[in-house]
This record gives structure tokens, sequence and C-alpha cells, in this order.
């Protein structure tokens, strides 16, 4: 594993995504996920230049601990006409404390000339300075050729020179960008397998996903020779993003046998991503190749029935060799196999009592045809499942009324004021709770009322909240759908209302999750 | 352009993506587009098998002129031991008077045994006897040869004889699918090599996203000699999606010179890929490439700085060759070029004005660092230059305040109520009006209490409208940033709102939408 090398430009690189803002603390969970996800390299970003980047990196040195990966400081060539020893952004990188320097240095010559305005000489000289600066201060150093490949094509030579000049000052890797993401897989592969002819020196692939080949030209490059990948998680970076890190490794290691990070680390590529996802606070792509909540999702009723005879039918890989889980949605263009299996998922055999399966398949159908959605509410859909089978819904308390006041206030903020009426447990409560929102004070004033009669639910917090309209009519006439997760802290689960007043709507999730909350609590299941 | 085949299959197997669902009304839209695009072929469904694509191929027939593609029905070959005259199902297809049919036929050995449940023989006659049975009524037939590379590779002999039977019964066209998405670029080179050397037979290509790389192998699969692709718009389909048909198509075109699609057709992309989107009701993929809206979006102030020298610099294509536009992003990565070209975007000149430009520079970092961002909120961003280069910020009413009440109702839906009280042109207005929420409330009542004094804004819609949880504190603590969107019924813009409480940070993005939307409306602007 230490012939081939995963470079994770995430908190750099990625970080220059739009909507993406990582905090010094932001930067430090991740790390460590992806030290746990068992790449090589992690490039921390780029200190003295961005502020919060020297910060993260003063920060590593005591309260980061990294197991596999070695910590990479991203940074430029010295400017030009300046001594390497006088640029007070090369001793930047220095102090950093990182093991490798990852220096960017144009290798086109029309960005030397027109963005760096200075000579082609120059420019070969502030790259062999600056690698040669730093070994001497015991720190590796790996190239980023940036523009290299609209550079080759243009002034192939001069785009080789730059390759051979950090060669022989020492750089470890010299990684060929295509960083305007135009390049196609048979071209980079030409162009990697030249580069490596002309000059032996040891080459890596950094790509961006412009023409939605970067995970492919990747592999190319790796075809032709490169020994170094770079990318990031979830494929974050700017415009269309980096190549996506985890599918150029599940590829490479799944389906072409190389040994890139532990098994069993690519078992948490799954958790890992989306946990990632959740510092980030950027919503994750859902069809995302394996990592994707729907990358082992199944519809059509005609994969569902195949699929019961043997999943491998319809999988390219097992799931779980990326800790991903395959999925069964029940939908109008599923039929009653998909439901079974969806039943069978949840632990409850349906298949046995066919006027039962037919009834659920019915509602099913009626209800998405009203604008409810099961595919993401599972918890409703088990609810639907155990009032058919045990012919009941689970009711743990009697709503009589509910309000929800937000007042502006002068000078302050306003405040969101909910309460509810009802019964539980016997006992008449009437509780109001104040909240960020008409939602979240509906929640607590719910959880408020019935927390004396079931304590356990001072545990619930409500996590994600997502709306739509699914009507093109306006005002009262739009139909609304909400989808809430609620967690215990551990777990969570979805459940969904719809209506056509928005704070109804989620009421109605908002119970329906309550509710499901408790029958876990009671580790109760249909038919006990 | 005849040679080439581009055939789409969103109406079909993109339909086939979870939380998709489209109504008959909308497929015939989505047909509209689809034509415009140029694409060869539209797949609008499977009729016989779904009830709404029946439907479809019937309204076909009188509600859709085509002015540049011919509509296929997809479907499948004849079921094992039936008659090809009495197999319902194709009867439909025949029914469906689509000019084109292409039918779905196992080409791997074990889907034939363990999901077809019959011998390979009867497998080659239910393709032999289907295909002769429609182009003897009348239609062109193509043939998808489903779950082909993997079936190849486990036997290549039984695949071959699946796409001779199939060439040789009078399928214009064979395209190889690879159903489970598991397949490689290399390895579907050699493939389709492969069977074209073995065959003879046209061939197309038909990939899924699964490891990342459906677009390159379509690209793979062109240079071995295919000359039918299929694909999707915005990559729709099951599990992580099909292939991206614009980028197959602009891939080809633009960096290939193939001539697929007219290239005023091409250049209306971005619109039609959003268009379509909107009928989907699937939230646009904004780092998808070529017509994502982050495609062509810069936000690295090194790269800003460039730019501002030469476009080319950054960028593989004119976004104009695919109807995008290059986007500069403020934010706090960007500096005051960013800004500076932000604002001549926006029709300001910023330049002259150093001391004006670094206020403003200041001041939006440090409102981002509070949770604002301007990235999504345009409008927000303009109302900002506007206060500081006219010195105040345009007002048109003075609100003194608000509020919104939701109440359930026994035995009906909630209604949401709010009253504003505000003076506008020198009265005092108190307002009351109900919404589907408490937002869509709020407006009305907002622009209830401002529309006599000025009018316009009765054709003021809200039309998106996004919250964000910032901090991971809950309760009162967390930072709630709001995104609104307003349109006039032609022009749409957008305004930001933060706050602890979710209403008044809606709220605010309100008042700022509908103040922009009467600055607008004036036709003023900074300095007039």
């Amino acid at each position: 594993m230490n012939d081939f090398h995963v470079y994770d430009t995430t908190l750099r690189d990625g970080a220059q995504q739009e909507r993406l803002n990582l905090s010094v603390e932001d930067k430090l969970v991740i790390a460590r996920y992806l030290d746990q996800l068992g790449v090589g390299f992690i490039e921390g970003g780029w200190p003295g230049a961005i502020p919060k980047d020297t910060e993260f990196f003063n920060r590593a040195k005591t309260e980061l601990t990294l197991r596999n990966a070695t910590l990479a400081a991203f940074g430029s060539t010295r400017r030009p006409g300046l001594k390497v020893e006088d640029d007070p952004l090369v001793q930047a990188l220095r102090d950093s404390g990182a093991d490798v320097v990852t220096l960017v240095a144009k290798s086109h010559d029309r960005h030397v000339e027109l963005a760096l305005r200075t000579t082609l000489e120059e420019n070969l000289a502030m790259v062999r300075e600056t690698i040669e600066f730093l070994r001497a201060g015991g720190q590796r150093v790996f190239l980023d050729a940036e523009h290299f490949f609209d550079g080759y094509r243009d002034n192939p030579a001069y785009a080789l020179e730059v390759v051979r000049t950090a060669a022989e000052a020492g750089a470890e890797v010299i990684a060929l960008c295509d960083t305007n993401g135009g390049m196609l897989p048979d071209e980079v592969g030409e162009i990697v397998g030249a580069v490596l002819d002309g000059t032996g020196a040891r080459l890596g692939i950094h790509c961006h996903n412009d023409t939605g080949c970067a995970v492919a030209n990747t592999l190319a490059a790796v075809d032709a020779g490169a020994t170094h990948v770079q990318g990031t998680l979830n494929g974050y970076g700017e415009r269309t993003g980096n190549a996506d890190l985890i599918s150029i490794v599940a590829n490479l290691q799944l389906k072409r046998g190389r040994k890139l990070v532990p098994e069993s680390s690519l078992r948490e590529a799954t958790r890992i991503a989306h946990a990632v996802a959740e510092v980030t606070n950027v919503p994750p792509y859902s069809r995302q190749p394996y990592v994707g909540a729907s990358a082992f999702t199944h519809k059509a009723g005609l994969h569902a029935s195949a699929i019961k005879v043997d999943p491998n039918l319809y999988q390219h890989i097992d799931p779980a060799d990326v800790g991903n889980d395959m999925r069964l949605l029940v939908s109008d263009m599923a039929g009653r196999a998909s439901i079974e299996l969806k039943g069978r998922e949840l632990g409850y055999e349906l298949g046995d009592d066919r006027e039962l399966l037919t009834r659920i398949t019915d509602r099913v159908k009626q209800m998405e045809a009203c604008g409810y959605t099961f595919e993401a509410a599972d918890a409703s859909f088990e609810l639907l499942l155990m009032e058919e089978v045990d012919g009941a819904r689970p009711s743990f308390f009697e709503v009589e009324s509910w309000r929800v006041i937000t007042d502006s206030r002068p000078g302050q903020e306003a405040v969101s004021e909910a309460t509810v009426k009802l019964r539980a447990g016997d006992e008449r409560m009437i509780v109001t709770a104040e909240g960020n929102g008409p939602v979240n004070a509906l929640d607590s004033a719910l959880r408020g009322a019935i927390g004396k009669a079931y304590p356990v639910v001072e545990k619930f917090d409500l996590i994600d909240y997502r709306v739509r309209i699914l009507e093109s009519g306006h005002g009262t006439d739009a139909v609304i759908r909400v989808l809430i997760e609620l967690s215990d802290g551990q777990d969570s689960w979805e459940t969904v209302g719809v209506g056509h007043n928005l704070v109804e709507a989620s009421w109605e999730a908002l119970v329906d999750g309550v509710t499901y909350g408790l029958v876990r609590a009671q580790g109760r299941q249909a038919g006990d």
C-alpha cells in the first residue's frame, strides 16, 4: 500500500465548493474521518495564505493524531523575482510542521505569461528553488503541475521541462492536474504515458469533473502508469467538483484488485462519507456512486421480483463492501413484490396473507396518489403496516387542540410559542413551549405534554425537516408534503405528513414520529 | 446526423429514479423539451405494462408534434412459452403507434435461467419472433441487450448469439446495456470492439453510473465503434442514474467534432435541463457538468483575478456553447477582485472607488461570518450595494409589527393567519391574510398592506423558500438562514434572511425581496 498514494484534498481543493464553509474545528473533525478511511495523505489547506488554514496546521500539531495518513500542506512556488528565503508564504509552509508540502506550479506557458506575468525560465527557477529550499528543511515535497494537460497540448516541451525540473530538484511525485476539467479519458491516458516515457518521473493525477469523466480520467491515468491519485470526499470542489475519491478507490480495489486501503476501512466508506456531509452541511447527493443513499436502491417492480431470487442479479457489488445497504422502495411503480420485500426488511412476513398484502398495497398506492411518499418515510410506512396487521394504529395520547403564534417584538427577535392540549396516561395536559420556529415550538410542547406519562420522549430530537409544495396551485390550494426526522441520540427515523397547511402537515408528521419513537422504545412490533 | 443516434430514455429508464413521479401531462411536456434539444429518439415509456404509459402513447398520437425526434415505445420480448401474436404486451407495442419499438431481451444466461426461468433456446426464439412480428406490422425495431457486459463475461458465445439473432431478425441497432452499472471504460471498449468484430451488427450503448463512469463508458463504446448512444436528461435513473445525455453529446460534439445535434439546440441545453427539472420536481444538481448552476462558477480569489485577464484561463469551454453562464461568487474566500467583478455583473463600477470597495468587501465578510450567504441571494447583495453607494437602503414602507397564528380546527385543516401593521404612502395599514403556512400568510398580508400604495406587488409570487439550520445548537440557540425567491411572472430574484427564529428570518428575506421587486419595478439603480 505504500507504493500507491491515495491523496485526499477535501480540506483544500474540496473547500472551494460553492456553499461549503469549514471552520478550523470542522477541518480537524473531517481529518480524523479521512484517517479512518485509510487515505495515505490529507492535504489540510494553504497555511499562510488562508488564516484559518494556518490555524489548522498549528492546532493539528497537538490536537490531531493520525494513525494512517500523513498531513500535507499546500502552497505555491515562491513569487517571481523574490528570493525563496524571503518569501513569507514559503516560510509559512515550513512553519506548518507538515511532513509533506505539495507545491502548485504553473506548467502551461500561457499561464506563466498572463497570470503570473513572468518568464518561462523564471518559472522553472521558482519550481527548483522552492523544492530545494523545503527539502533542505527536512520536508518531503510533491508537485501539483497546474493546467498540465492544456499546457502539454499547447507547448509539450515546456510542460515536460517543468516535470523534469521538479523531479530533479527532489519532488517525489509530480501530479498532473486537469485544472479546467476539460479532458476526456483517452487523451489523459495518452498524455500520461507520454510524460512517463519522456521524464521517468513518478506521476500522480488530479482531475475535475467538468466533462463528467473525473473518475474515468483518473483510472485512465493509473492505467497509463500514474501511482498517486488525488480526489475529494463526496467529490467536493469548485464548479463540478474534484474526482470522487471513494469511487476511485472502490473501482481500483473492488474491480481491479489493487490494495489501496484496508478492507475494513472501505467498509466504513458510506458511514464516513455521510458523517463528513454532516460536518460540511452540504446535503449528501443521494445518487452518488457506492455511498449514496440511492446507490443500491431498487424501485421497479421488475427488479424487485428478480432480487427476491438473487440480489447479485441486479447489483454490481455487494453493498456491504462499502458499508452501504440494499434498499427497496415502496412506490406506485412497485407492486406487491416490493411491499412484501420492504415488509420483510422491517421484520414483517406479509407473504403468507395475500389479502393483507393486497390491502396494504392498495392503501399505499392510494395515499401516494394524494401526495404521500413512503420512499423517505420508513417509520410512517411501518405504522401503516402495524395498523393493517393489528387492526389499529398505535396510539399513546389523544390530541384535543394545538396552536402556534409567532409575534414580532420591537428591538428583539420574534419567538414562536406553541400550546398543545391533550390527554396522556389518563391526565389532561396543557403545555406551552417556545421554539425557533412553529414546528420546533410544537415539537417541544408536544413532548412536554406527554413527557410525564412517557419520560423517554425527552431524549427525542427533531433533526431534519423538509418541505415540498406538490401542486402548482398557490395560496390555500397547494398540497404540501413534510418529511420529518427524529432521533433518540442513537438512531433516527423519518415520517411524512401531507395537507393544505404547512403547520398541519408538519403536525401530522410530528405525531407519527413521536408515536413511532414510543413504539420503538417499548420494543413493540406488529403482532406482539 | 442520421448516421449517429442520440437516444433519450428520460421518460422510461429515467422515470425509475427514486422520488421521480411523472404524470402523463408531465411526460408530454418533457417530450417537447427533448425535441427542442434535438435528440433523435425519445423513448416514451412502456405501453401495456404501465397504464400511464399506454395513455401517453395514445395522447401523443394527437397531442405531440415532434420536429426532430422519433417516438419509441419500450417493451419486452414475448413471454416464454407464449405465441407472440397471443402476447397482449407485444400487441400493446403495436397499438402504441410508435414508429420505433425498443425491445429489451436477456443476454445473460443466468438471467434467462433464474429470472425468466426458461431455456437459452427459447430466449433466442423470443427475440427472433418478437422482432419479426413487429417489423411485419411496419414498425422499426431496436434491441436493448440487457445485462450484456456481465453476460458477455460469463458466457460470451451466448451473448453474441443474442446479438446475431436480433440483427438477423431485422433489429436496426442492438444497444449493449450495462444494466448493473458495474463496468469500467477500458473493458467496455474491449467488449464493444469484440462484439463488432464478432457480429458486424450496428451497436448502441446504454450505461448506468454505479462506478461513476457512465459518460466515460459511453465514450469508450463510441470510440470502439458504437453509433447509437442512450442516456437521460440530468442523468435521471434508478440507483445512481443513467448516463447523462447532455454530457455525452457536449463531449462528443464540442471536443471530438461530431455533429450530433444542431449547434443552436446545444445552446439551449442549460435552459432545457432546468426546465425539465422544474417538471420532474427533482431539485437540479448544481454541480452537474455543463448545465449545472455551479458548472462555471468560480469562487477562489485566485481564480477570479486570473479570470479578469482571460476567462479561458479557467474554463474548458465557452459556457455559452451550452447556454450556461460564468458566475463569480461573493464569499469570504473571494476578495475584492470577486466583489468588483460581481458588482460589474450587476451593473455597478466599483473599481474606481477603492475605499467603497473595501467597505463593501468588509461588510460582506462580516455578514457571512454571522451566517448570511450572498452566493444564492443576488438581490440581497444588490440592496447592500445600493445602501453603500447611495448612503441609504431603499425603503418603501415602515413596518410597525407582525404576527402569525396557526390554530388547529376540529374536523378541518388548520389555517395560518398573519396580521401586518405598517405605514406605506402616508397611510397606516392593518391587514390580515390567510395562507398555507406562516410565511405564505405573512407574504400575503405584507403585499396586501402595501398594495394600495404600490399596486405592482400584486403580481409578485413567492416561488421558492429554503431553510437551513446553521449551528449544531438546538432550540432557541440555533442560527437559521432562509433563502426566498420571488417572481413577478417574468423574472425572479433571491434574498436571504438570518436569525434565531425561522419566521423572523423569513420576514427579513421577504421584506428584502419585496423591496427589491419594487426597486426593479421602478427601474432604479444605485446612483440614479
